[in-house]
């Protein structure tokens, strides 16, 4: 036994034992002819202490010459401390130590094991096994875990069956690039690794297995950003002989047990919202409901009073700003830099300072009289003390700026609180959205959602405005899950691929196993999926899922601590019928 | 709402109910005025019925037109049946049907979906979504699905943190063949898919997490046998601060556990026996305890007495099969055949009879008098009515060939009851093995398990026999599990890389993260990993671990349901940059 106790684990009750602990050496303190050392493992930080009085020289030597990271065990007795520490759990007591043990040295670590540490990013991706031994670290994978458990938990109690479907899949043109995996034994062919397991989970439906789940590493071999990860995790879930509603009960049900289980927070109500309305209100499919500033159209209001720039656009919209008359033009300059940034793509900004209800001042007082600014001020439903600001141009794109403004400013006003949680269902998804690149319709979520009975018809004569059964979880303004009602029948699946331009050789070779399915007896279904790792970040409160992934791969998709990707032996790549073709 | 209830839901107290049910039609029959349907999903079966006398005669040629398979809703009050059928839950009642809509037709199966199909494997490969409908096939999955919660709960409660490690790591020489990944955006290089997390657990118990455990995929490129897959899922678990018998008490409750809530059996005390003892006892090293039917040494009491085959032999082993003197002439030619085939691979078979006392007959009469065939029987403890059987040949290939001769009598007189379960530990395993092929020692567990303290010393000098900190847990003849007490420091870690036949600059191209981690305070720990689809397969009492997997791969390594692996366009390739290099 290396240990009687963990180092976060005796109290007062246990004054008197003996005990015997080990763990990682924090830090070693030497004073007035005493030695503390702060003994440190997953569960906690233990005192442990040396007099010179009464400890050996043999072991005073031991204990001073200990550095950092040493891997120690230590047997002594537990004494009640003289000063007690009642930010430690194990504050009240130290042990007085009989024997110590070095079970193994340690280098200097290069960064400081510490909260706040001194490493920089990639020195921590480096060694990210000694990123994981600080606590702030390490905390965010045990929530990663306890959100799993509970997860199973609550899926478990309704029924729902985990199944683990396979890895190594079928590579399919759609949607976003494959993985592949060479297959030795079938030479010239490839598996590919799973985007998700939708087929799957769909046959398992076919199957009558009624609730299934899985939570289940997704790859997808895209150029990564910031948040992206070429391995992710979800929370996989279908369901058979349901409707929309009945998803959206199940799962808000699963979000509230979470929050209560993991938070200790009682969520409220999730509100619902059709994307179309999103779209609208807040200029974007995941709105931030943590505060209002709604976007309102002011293009009739404002055309036609000689502002050229008004004039020429497809539309204006605006936004009112709470309280925020008070920003200097300096500030005001700084905005309109930020919204002309190239990542927003704004030309320009127009501010209206609400001071008061007479005193109303423009970035284009030479072109609107008072009146013209009142009335939009009233439109924005603006009261003394609001800053208006309007953005202009064709309307996808100043849609999407004001978005960001808006969002811009929630941030800037302190709105945005982490600690406060904003749930949204998002419905009504466009069925198919129009992609310049391929010319052509490509699914908006995946080809196997359903469109909506009512306007099957518009398929043929305006496909962008057909609508899905399909819907997103939103909270906070991230998308936290998705997922549809499927097409459970072989002729409207023929119909989507059609119009989804694949052929009919293309759709049988691709998902012919499930064409043929649905005609032995598919029952009407749906689901959704949750991405866990941003779900674990915004309980975290964090804005990146690259913290709660154990070993995550920097922006180039490499481990830069196992040092992966490799090159292969000229044998490997033989054997798998494959040789290497790098473009000069 | 689809349904107010499941097809298993409804009993006596629902009688005078209007209900809702959903499902699939198992038959329909028609007699005497009445149709039955019955309605089946996966929590049960109810039946329905239509009376001529008052139903409509639309609603009775719908009835009558029902196909088997075909997806139903059908509204109706719930009666108490006249003839009641106590083999079903549901057998009280039944639904007198008002309203029926077919939710989707279906072709007929290409197979019975019955727990009794005349469906071959082929052809329920090929269709295994239909396949999984089968109550006998879909409730493997679901005992897997309860082992799975059941594992993380007792794991939890013991502190164990589930982490998920990587899918995309790097290719290692050693072990098994990886799957590989080629990178778009490293040209030539490629990830592996992981043999196991192994390094990664190492890592965490570097990194401090104590208590590591992940239900996880591995993946090996091996050629197949009908038992292997080459994707398998693994319960892996690694501790930090223990001792081999800390991990021998932590995964016996983990097994205990499971026992007692997935199969509400006590499992009996597990059985403790070393590495060399099993092969002494049993030729092998994963004894199946059912029965005893040890094996014996004959060699110094047969030779010398001019039966050339047993005097030329290295070995003469024996068994005792209690009660089979009774084997006719044509059992034991049975049985000299068997033994003889090439799986086996024996030259032949001697047999004692024990008929009485004083009454042996043997197939070696003219070399043997009856007071050495006594002799023998008394070495083997064999009493009246008992059989002897005698193989002989070199050693390690005579104890193999004993080992599967026990495991078939065993096999003929019923003692390997699938209810039965004698668990095991086989301890002190060698360290390495000799390979032939590659003319140097492989690690028989992995490299980076620990030599015993007091053994290291013959590493240099006989390093065959050095035994190492590794165990595995046995069930019924099948190993389920097996672990380690791992190399903590980079000196015993190179010490042992460096026996295996890699060089230094190997070692460290390889594994040089795992070497420097060692440095910076690794604590010491131990681990174990279970081969869950074969865990579920015992707990199942079924031999093909195949039967656990909700989408298996043949023995080609495809899957024939979705047609996989399969070609890619030629465009993927380049982007991937890679080409075929077929072999004409």
């Amino acid at each position: 036994m290396y240990r009687t106790h963990t180092c976060g684990a005796l109290r007062l009750e246990h004054v008197g034992q003996e005990v015997t602990l080990a763990g990682w050496v924090q830090r070693v303190r030497n004073k007035g002819g005493l030695v503390w050392i702060d003994l440190r493992d997953r569960y906690g930080l233990t005192q442990l202490i040396l007099e010179e009085t009464s400890s050996s020289e043999e072991l005073l030597r031991q204990a001073t010459s200990l550095g950092r990271e040493f891997v120690v065990q230590a047997r002594g007795q537990v004494i009640e401390r003289a000063s007690k520490n009642d930010k430690l759990p194990t504050g009240d007591i130290e042990i007085r130590v009989q024997a110590l043990e070095v079970l193994n040295p340690a280098k200097l670590p290069p960064f400081l094991i510490e909260d706040e540490t001194d490493g920089g990013e990639d020195l921590r991706m480096k060694y990210r096994y000694l990123d994981l031994r600080r606590n702030v670290v390490r905390e965010k994978l045990q929530l990663r875990h306890r959100m799993m458990q509970q997860v199973r938990r609550y899926l478990d109690e309704k029924a729902f069956i985990e199944v683990e479907t396979p890895v190594l899949i079928k590579s399919t043109p759609e949607g976003a690039r494959d993985f592949v995996v060479p297959s030795r034994t079938n030479p010239g062919e490839f598996y590919a690794l799973p985007q998700s397991p939708q087929t799957f989970k769909q046959l398992l439906m076919v199957s009558g297995f009624d609730r299934y789940f899985q939570i289940v590493k997704c790859f997808r071999d895209e150029d990564l950003r910031a948040d992206r990860q070429p391995e992710f995790t979800q929370i996989d879930c279908e369901m058979a002989f349901v409707e929309q509603e009945d998803i959206l009960n199940t799962f808000e049900g699963l979000v509230r047990h979470l929050f209560r289980t993991v938070k200790g927070v009682e969520l409220e109500e999730v509100q619902r919202m059709s994307y179309a309305e999103a779209m609208e209100l807040y200029g974007n499919d995941k709105p931030d409901l943590r505060f209002d500033m709604k976007i309102h159209r002011l293009t009739a209001l404002a055309q036609g009073k000689g502002f050229p720039i008004f004039d020429q656009a497809e539309v204006i919209l605006g936004i009112c700003v709470p309280g925020a008359a008070g920003y200097t033009r300096k500030q005001l300059d700084a905005l309109t830099d930020w919204v002309k940034r190239p990542q927003i793509g704004a030309k320009g900004m127009v501010y209206v300072k609400v001071n008061s209800e007479n005193d109303l001042k423009s970035s284009v007082d030479k072109f609107y009289s008072k009146e013209d600014l009142a009335q939009w001020a009233q439109h924005l439903q603006a009261g003394p003390g609001d800053l208006l600001l309007l953005l202009s141009g064709e309307e996808a794109a100043t849609r999407k700026q004001m978005s960001e403004l808006r969002l811009k400013m929630g941030e800037e006003l302190g709105l945005r609180d982490r600690n406060v949680f904003k749930p949204l269902w998002v419905l009504d998804f466009p069925l198919l959205e129009w992609d310049e690149e391929s010319g052509r319709y490509h699914a908006m979520h995946h080809p196997f959602t359903s469109p909506k009975q009512e306007d099957i018809p518009l398929l043929d004569t305006a496909p962008g405005q057909v609508r899905a059964n399909a819907y997103d979880l939103v909270i906070n303004g991230v998308e936290i899950g998705g997922g549809s009602i499927r097409i459970h029948d072989r002729t409207t699946q023929q119909l989507m691929f059609k119009h989804l331009g694949f052929s009919e050789e293309e759709a049988r070779q691709q998902f012919g196993f499930l064409l043929e399915a649905f005609e032995f007896g598919a029952p009407p279904h749906g689901g959704i999926a949750f991405g866990f790792d941003r779900l674990c970040a915004i309980f975290g409160g964090s804005d990146s899922i690259r913290d709660y992934i154990a070993f995550p791969k920097n922006n180039a998709g490499r481990d830069v601590m196992i040092d992966s990707p490799s090159k292969l032996a000229a044998a490997q790549l033989e054997e798998l019928h494959i040789a290497l073709a790098l473009k000069k």
